[in-house]
């Protein structure tokens, strides 16, 4: 396949990569290169031409709860723990039934698709059919998903409590169904935090981890309340990271921790050697008023990170609005220590297609070899009146939205996964 | 007309009021009233049944720059001056063509007509044909305006920069010409702020507010560099505000600051006496790393308050993301100062509603009398999922959009205004 338009992407950190005018050869899911001549060997083929439409790599979201989706946007007036009780952990309970999980996890899907993410990290619920449901739909979305099952038997409302044996068991049984049944579709452990995963089932989930080298996915230092819960847990380990390395789920390079917000360096240092990746929830640090994660900061020291929505802590699952949402919550923490500088929009424009991606593997940049992943954006009537530069165009697209006309998932285009819910 | 469904509305600062399968009765501009049950003289009516459609008063704007409306989204990695050089003032410039100009007033007009946005105060350019053509599409669009041809005479590129009699020989010109020729579009008295105009166009223009009892809109305080400057350029007057109220550009009750971000106290009580409403304009504040307005506060000292979008510093002209950003930036300053509890939804949406609906007239509530400005929003295959109370539709509404179905602007419907630009 070769596409021409105005390209832009960013390979590394800091760096914006521009190709006016370029082209892009893709083989399969893979691309071959992006070139501002298109090489002789394919001047003969057919070309899709985008015209001046913008192609820039797709979203790939890390951190979002796929049974929120129907309650984004609302209980924010409410303080953490009744917005829990009264929505998040009533509607979980009803995902029991698998009809209506069906419904929901279309919905889901399509909505990710209109924002144009093409890759994401979900928990379902501690369902095993409704997240075995998720896994198969998203199987035949054409998108790239990790999913994983919730696990929960603490602490927790007793329609969502499971049993820890049971909990295991069903984790390994959609574990080894999906290494058989599906290709694209990966399983990823899911404790939903360790207040609400006991001992017995962090050490289970931890020897799966380990038996299966599969990733894990869950919640660190979203506030104080939080920490200090964790430390009354587990008085014997130091701090709450340690708690999840204590029962091996903080697997090398394989580990997604969602907010990482109130952290002591001890602990930034043992998160930088386990190579985990930190999703930073700009949205949802807002809304829940938990505290700001002082990303420049992390980045500085190395440490991995990304964006992510957190739908429902995060009103929305349009991932423009969360790198927007990064840089102005960077400039809040610039104003209080002008040290940390602002973030770029280019930078968290970065920590959403190859920051992220990079968890999903060779995705997220349009580099040689590279899943191609991408979004044409067409400038709309109004954003057509003047003469701009594709970094421009990739800002107005972010700050106020735009028409995506074309989705690509591994090297595919996709259409919406759902017509009817 | 009689309208039947799900009425909400916030009649005061901090009440929400719901009419779940009410009745709202109009007679030409203006509500008759709203009501549980139809009273019985109507009962032989049509009715328009907007069956589960949530119907919420239309939002006002009571801050933008109508020009700026290309360049929303472009520019936040810069600071304020080079910002200001490289996209404000030159895209400004170019509005000495008309046909330019007109071009990008139909996009205006459609983009607040796309966010729901009903009626507002704009910022046109310093050109009089322009500012002229701005008001005769306003009137033309079917919405409820303000418009000001911008003052400005010094500290401005010499592109923009006017001769101060002929700027205010201009400014009279179309003051008069609109009492002739409009009905609804009003002019509004807009020196773009201190450092702009002299103390000769001050005067002029404080003259001109008296002989024609018209509003003002302007800029106060928005960082903490341009409050220093005015000091320097007016040594003998003791603050910001106190510069505004000598020229006479302080009309009590006709008076829209924006931004008031950094205030001293005796400020606040000149502003609260004048009855100065004061435009927060949270994205704003955040793209251009103001500070943060406290608002909270403001509004326990008895000021008058709304938010509005301030495009382009804000970088989008939907009212809902204003709304939302402007609980979201009062949950940052309750993280900070815990005395500074948080906005509710429904206290942003009355800042956006009858808030700024105020300063316009009777209107942006649905109490019997006031103009019906409104907008109906069905619920999406995603949101109907779920049952919802009205004011949990209003969440997901404000926090993640949805679908404007119709909107209606002093008793009419209103269709897009300018199919073609």
């Amino acid at each position: 396949m070769i596409l021409k338009g105005n390209f832009l992407h960013t390979p590394t950190f800091g760096t914006v990569e521009v190709h006016r005018g370029g082209w892009l050869v893709t083989q399969g899911e893979r691309i071959v290169g992006l070139y501002d001549a298109l090489p002789e060997e394919y001047r003969d083929q057919p070309v899709m031409d985008w015209g001046d439409s913008l192609i820039i790599p797709a979203f790939h979201d890390l951190h979002i709860h796929a049974p929120q989706i129907v309650n984004r946007g609302i209980g924010y007036d409410e303080q953490l723990l009744p917005w829990l009780e009264q929505y998040t952990f009533p509607t979980e309970a009803r995902f029991s039934d698998l009809d209506f999980a069906t419904r929901v996890w279309k919905a889901f899907l399509n909505r990710l698709w209109e924002s144009g993410t093409m890759g994401f990290a979900a928990f379902a619920t501690v369902h095993k059919q409704a997240a075995w449901r998720l896994m198969e739909l998203t199987e035949a979305s054409g998108l790239r998903g990790l999913v994983g099952k919730v696990n929960m038997d603490r602490n927790a409302p007793d329609c969502l409590r499971e049993d820890t044996q049971a909990s295991l068991a069903d984790t390994e049984e959609l574990i080894c169904r999906s290494r058989e049944e599906l290709k694209r579709t990966k399983y990823i452990l899911t404790p939903r935090f360790v207040p609400s995963t006991t001992e017995q089932m962090m050490d289970g989930l931890g020897q799966l981890a380990q038996r299966y080298q599969l990733p894990v996915q869950s919640h660190l230092s979203e506030n104080r309340g939080e920490v200090e819960w964790v430390a009354k847990l587990h008085p014997d380990i130091p701090t709450y990271t340690q708690v999840y390395e204590h029962f091996g789920l903080l697997p090398r390079g394989r580990t997604i921790m969602a907010h990482a917000i109130h952290l002591t360096q001890q602990e930034k240092e043992l998160l930088r050697e386990k190579e985990v990746i930190l999703a930073h929830c700009p949205l949802s640090n807002l809304n829940l008023s938990s505290g700001i994660m002082p990303l420049r900061d992390d980045l500085e020291r190395g440490l991995r990170c990304c964006v992510a929505s957190d739908v429902a802590g995060g009103n929305t699952a349009q991932m423009a609005r969360t790198v927007t949402a990064t840089v102005q919550l960077s400039k809040v923490r610039w104003m209080q220590r002008p040290k940390e500088t602002p973030l770029s929009l280019g930078e968290a424009f970065y920590l959403a297609t190859r920051g992220s991606g990079e968890f999903l593997g060779d995705v997220g940049a349009f580099l040689p070899g590279f899943q191609f992943d991408a979004l044409v954006i067409r400038p709309t009537a109004l954003d057509a009146l003047m003469e701009r530069s594709p970094y421009e165009r990739l800002e107005q697209f972010l700050y106020d939205g735009g028409e995506i006309v074309q989705r690509y998932c591994g090297g595919k285009a996709v259409e919406k996964p759902f017509p009817e819910i």
